[in-house]
């Protein structure tokens, strides 16, 4: 019998052990169809916790400089679609922006082991590339109060980064999407399609 | 003893779970020391298979461009710090640097899972930014030749896609490292101390 223990004990430690591969989270069920562009876009933004943040470099002769960030685009189970920032302007990124807002996020869904055993850079691995406006929002503001409990519900570590780093948050303002998440090229998805799709259906986007 | 059998198998699977969650690939037994900046700028590199590469869009008013895709930096064992890539001309990453060959590749160490429960913005999860131009190879000259069986031999993938779309091979001639694996903002490192770094006393750096 405690032998018998032993191995329900190691079956559950089994699936937990991948479990913990899915950063810590839950995923939706399953992810939407690759026919539902906006249903797909909004998924792999609200599932994913990071990306790079592209922007024109200062200090490298306008080169693209693409950083590692986090980011939050709502309270779990109200995702807006629009992904807000966290960013000191100790780094490049946010000095940048401050310069010139031209920018792009973009996120795989390889991080987040749903597309099997495909390649990073095949199309059956979805990515996405929001390009537009990365905006500082106005400190004490209904939106940066809002954005800052999505990012800190999402991220809790940055409640405690050192006041005295200047982070500031920022938001994209997207003008355009590009996503990849099957053969035949980048699906039709326009801005408004993405931002007014409504993501209830799942359960758990956080 | 058949329990018992049960129990070892489990065990076994229960680890494997875990190393599934690597990539499918073994790495090296420990990252370098934080302050080794060649040598860790070196290993994040070589021990990652994808990440963004970030160009100039001809497409979206010169906006910085991030696309996810795979890269190879040597075969297993020889690694040369050089990032190379198969791009398709169906894709805008490649059409962008055959008309502005300012470029960045961002790799992060978040999904290799080695930095604990840290954020993917945290500085204790390490990122690294290569600034530089993305140069076309000349096709069937020896470097391109190296560089498609380091590519292929990290993604056997690549083998059969499709002959039709143009792939060729890139690769990033390297100007700046931006690197930060740590507190207390990016570790100084040159452009030859990275290149110049010997990756042999890691046995598996594929």
């Amino acid at each position: 019998m405690e032998n018998k223990g032993f191995f329900y004990s190691f079956l559950v430690l089994f699936f937990l052990g991948f479990q913990g591969c899915v950063d810590g989270r839950l995923l939706a069920d399953s992810k939407p169809d690759r026919d539902a562009a906006a249903a797909y876009a909004r998924w792999l933004v609200s599932q994913n916790s990071w990306g790079i943040l592209n922007t024109i470099s200062i200090e490298l002769e306008g080169s693209p400089f693409g950083n590692v960030v986090s980011f939050s685009d709502g309270l779990p189970g109200k995702s807006t679609g629009v992904p807000y920032f966290y960013l000191t302007t100790l780094d490049p990124t946010a000095r940048n922006a401050l310069k010139d807002q031209r920018s792009s996020l973009t996120i795989s869904e390889y991080p987040l082991r749903t597309c099997g055993n495909a390649d990073p850079e095949s199309p059956v691995c979805a990515k996405i590339t929001l390009t537009g406006k990365l905006v500082l929002l106005e400190a004490n503001s209904k939106e940066a109060e809002f954005a800052q409990t999505a990012l800190f519900t999402k991220h809790p570590e940055m409640k405690v980064w050192p006041k005295g780093h200047d982070f500031r948050i920022f938001k994209l303002l997207i003008e355009d999407i590009f996503m990849i998440n099957w053969f035949g090229g980048p699906k039709p998805l326009t801005v408004d399609q993405y931002l007014k799709y409504q993501m209830n259906r799942f359960a758990i986007d956080k």
